[in-house]
């Protein structure tokens, strides 16, 4: 049995990450950190977690693997020592996501405390990224939005039927907000409404740019170039050759789930005319994905209930055939898929284990 | 004081008219007829509203005024002989809102019941169209939909800053499905959960393009020509000059409310570059709604729990500076503002009475 | 027009408050008061409150009519030198409800702050003290679960159905608890879940069993004497002659309302025996309630959503006819009945206005 | 592996039955059958099934085990035969439950099924009755209401500490009505809203009135005779001995989860004086359950959150010192310990399998 520890327990990705491991086939949980939390049993600050005879340490002890669930800058500063010594660590929060640290501190506000480990540290999109996991030591777990959203976006993207001209609406339940309190999570305030936020520009954008534009196929021949799609600044030249990107995300009056609905306009010819279109993009999505365990391709657009709980991401791509636009949606349990169940299923990759394994439990509906 | 009858009580929005009228000062309701209904006390059938001594009956009786609460095709019906016979009425159902007789057909599945009224009618978004619907006797109410989404883009539209290339996300609260049962709607499957729906088309978009596209500036100059933006299918020949316009409906566990996100993108120069252009086009907003009761411009995003219960449609313009793109999110109450708020606003119009009258309350909030 | 002030506006009473008012026929809101938020306007606050031109101040300024809305302590600090200086308020924190001291000072852990206004204060649940609330110039707003027990039970205590041993199990929604930030409120946690609380005693015990000792008839004959049903402790000397009451509040996951499930042992002979005692139950309380305009009797079990915004109490006895128990169920909006309506009630009385003047509008429902 | 089969997998109850079978060590589904939609793909009904590649069937094939998730009469019509075949099943209906039918036609209006059966069926509260459990071919599987009051009062009563006079307060998630449609369970109805129903008599209170005579009990000597607690009607024929119970189910906004508060009066001397009461009946508790995997004894008044998605039964019990009374305190999920979990727990203890096998999973929280 592999020791496992997580570091900052008490946040609700942390949480979530014990109760995966619970029934983890190889790794058994055997230390969990939390300041606040410090000195307390794990089953007074999280009842649900009863099943483990832990206590909370103010740092976690000898471990064959740990998981961050820090907030950023707290998280590179915990797991730069143990990468160092040696213990692959899977790290939830944003530190090692962001290649450019320029770019971190321009998102994050902060310098990047340890940005010596960005090279070796690989952006943990298992499905799209299996290869460099295996061979890790520090994964950058994917933000929610990011898994959601590129999930969504990459069968297209690497098939080249799309201009690099993307909307993604995404609407998230509160648990995303993390556990700490803010008026906007307040259940009277949260309650029956909707709001976006985020207009200026959320943490997760510049992520979910950098892996549209690390897997987007270098422009060679009759694909639409950038400036033709973005018509302002008639410049253009704030992007770079990056794609363009408007991502929108809202709030939404539930514990658990993300939906992200995604839109860019078909490149000419990319798919036949028509109400065939939709068929085809099915198509293309189905082979993308085929084998993979935790992304599906559905027929009918699916409910973020169907992934209460579970580390799946269902994925409904088609053709609004009267504009020409891919309409894509993905639904993905945010504290699952979209944090401590895709830490797991890239700890599984890196440790040469199942990738399903401790993952491989129906979503909890309704 | 005018006697008012509703046509149709037993659905949300006859409720909601029928509680929002109780307040008005000039009008007064006299008669409710319901099918399923009929011949029970109004109190039995909505506890809420049994400060009415009303009993709900077959059809309504001798009225000044009248509103129908019909599905469509069946409003129709109800609703020709009363203009024929000169009493003034406001329909809330689909069935006089698209020109094209041929076009409603498609969308709804039947004939037209009374395509001589059509000219007629007057599409009753009372912001847009305050003099047409002075001098009508029959009021085509707009949906709930296309009430948040042209609100939200009218001024843009308007003012020539946009292409016409639009996306239209909107959530909508569950109570816009109506009062009859549907597994999607019963409370252990909506809850917590958050889906797309009508992938396809939704009935809205007729209704929404049509109007949008009345609204449109002819292009004569340099605007950016349809076909530039829309780049697929090669042809560009199906849209017939319209805007193209793609609507995605979401579904979302609360009872009252629709959030819509727009996004089109700017045309070139619309707008001073980088942030100034927030500012900007949030004066465009604001010069185009001052002095509207019904319609204000915020400066920070808005919830639909600001709305809920009054006739207010919130709308936050900005500017996504790294795309070029207008984002503009809209608020309202879709039993309220997109239904029978709206329907009583245009009864005021119609009838020269101020036209906030009974309309002037708070949201309940929270 | 009276000139009102609220102190305090910036909690959820507060804010009621100010709904409430808007459409007062002989009320104005001139001031507001807060101190977080003071220099702040106050649609910035509250977005729903736009519609009126006010901006927070550290205190409120020259008014005709005061309502506290302050937390416990610091309500009777400000409230003191308004009614020393002859300005009638509503209070609707606890500091004048109970009438004894001491009682305070174990409950709610301070010294009372002004133990000398106690005598002249008037506790405002309008139906049951009307003439005395007329009189007053210093009224104590009942709690909101007092307010729906109380309004359950006083016909049946009056009218010597039942024994002193009642169980009051409440179900309350979140904005109970106010607008502060805690754990319990967060969405994530609160939603999706019920929960019992202050199982020890909460501090509107002593409230109801204060208001139920006053209105309990004095055991002369027949009546079966306190002991007989409390059967522990034997010696059942900690009560002092007063009702037994267990009262065990809920969290719902819901924001507004209260619901309250009541529970005596009817008296030998109170009643007629069998299915009849429930229709003889209903008759004793639509006679007691007869004429209120804001407690409506009714024949089916009532939803908290009956009353979302409305200043209702709907109150359903019956029997359990296995057990000889009277059961009563009531359900009001905690905001409103159960603080800002009945506050408002409350004024209307003490000055003379009809008692319905700005409360008069049906319930939001769906 | 053994075998299993659902008979209609449709409802709730049916599916979460597939759904917590899916880790069974040593079970596997094999046949499912629903009438409504036979023939289609169990994938389709349900999506979060997809994990299984069944198709939902007429009627279900070869098993060594079957799961009836009829409703009532139907249920039995279709386990009668499996029975007398010699296949062992758990009935999930209510089916089995009343050992005397004349009762059963009473409350279910209908003759038994299948009279012949009863006296072989054991009641399926696993930790009250687990020796029948282990020698039975049929099982009735308890009521998700009287799973929690049983659970909750069962300590209390064995150790004859409380007087036959017992009132429980339930609050249900609304999946406890089942997937079927109706206008109290709409979303727009549900949200925002409690009610209590049933108030004449829930089918579940003979079930709890029948269990808890058995198990209470005979009064010998000083215990407190019934007809003293009970003062209505005075001659106290009506209840034949058994305790009297007044139980009152409430609808509370959430999805799953049931908290049933239950009061009873302590006997004189049961408990040690004052506070040092509420320590002495949670020892009562603790060695009541000690051992057993899914009755947890805690510490702090529970939420339901805190069992969603798993079969444990958390149990609070305490004193209010003021009134002598015992007050419980139950949270189960409605369908995993309310149904499918004890379900599946009574399938393990039949065929000898080890008690918590399919069933040891964290609850998902938040």
């Amino acid at each position: 049995m592999i020791k496992v520890g997580i570091i900052n327990v008490t946040g609700y990705a942390g949480a979530e990450l014990a109760r995966l491991l619970y029934n983890h086939p190889e790794a058994r949980l055997v230390s969990v950190s939390g300041r606040s939390a410090a000195g307390k049993p794990l089953a007074e600050v999280f009842p649900h977690l009863a099943c483990y005879d832990l206590t909370v340490e103010p740092e976690i002890g000898d471990v064959d693997f740990a998981f961050s669930a820090l907030p950023h800058a707290a998280s590179a500063d915990a797991v730069a020592p143990l990468v160092r010594a040696g213990v692959p660590v899977v790290d939830i929060s944003a530190d090692f996501r962001l290649k450019d640290p320029a770019e971190y501190a321009q998102w994050y506000g902060v310098e990047h405390p340890a940005p010596d480990l960005l090279p070796s540290a690989v952006y943990g999109l298992t499905e799209l990224n299996r290869e460099a996991v295996k061979g890790s030591k520090l994964i950058a777990n994917p933000g929610c939005y990011p898994t959601g959203a590129l999930l969504a976006l990459a069968p297209a993207v690497k098939a080249g039927i799309i201009a690099p001209d993307v909307i993604i609406d995404s609407k998230s339940g509160i648990s995303g907000a993390g556990r700490s309190l803010g008026l906007a999570y307040h259940f009277a305030e949260a309650d029956g409404s909707v709001s976006a936020y985020a207009l200026d520009g959320h943490r997760h954008l510049p992520e979910i740019v950098q892996e549209l534009s690390l897997m987007w196929p270098k422009a060679e021949g009759p694909a639409l170039p950038v400036q033709t799609v973005r018509v302002w600044p008639p410049e253009g030249k704030a992007q770079g050759g990056r794609p363009s990107v408007t991502f929108t995300p809202h709030l939404v009056p539930m514990t658990r789930g993300i939906l992200s609905t995604c839109y860019a306009p078909l490149l000419p010819g990319a798919l036949p005319p028509g109400e065939a279109a939709k068929e085809a993009v099915r198509e293309v999505y189905r082979d993308f994905y085929q084998g993979e365990p935790f992304v599906r391709v559905v027929d009918a657009p699916p409910a973020t209930k169907h992934t209460w709980g579970n580390n799946l991401c269902l994925v409904h791509p088609t053709v609004d055939v009267r504009t020409g636009r891919l309409v894509v949606v993905s639904a993905i349990d945010n504290l699952v898929k979209g944090a401590a169940g895709s830490a797991i299923q890239n700890m599984n990759v890196m440790l040469g284990l199942p990738e399903t394994a401790g993952l491989d439990a129906p979503a909890v509906y309704p």
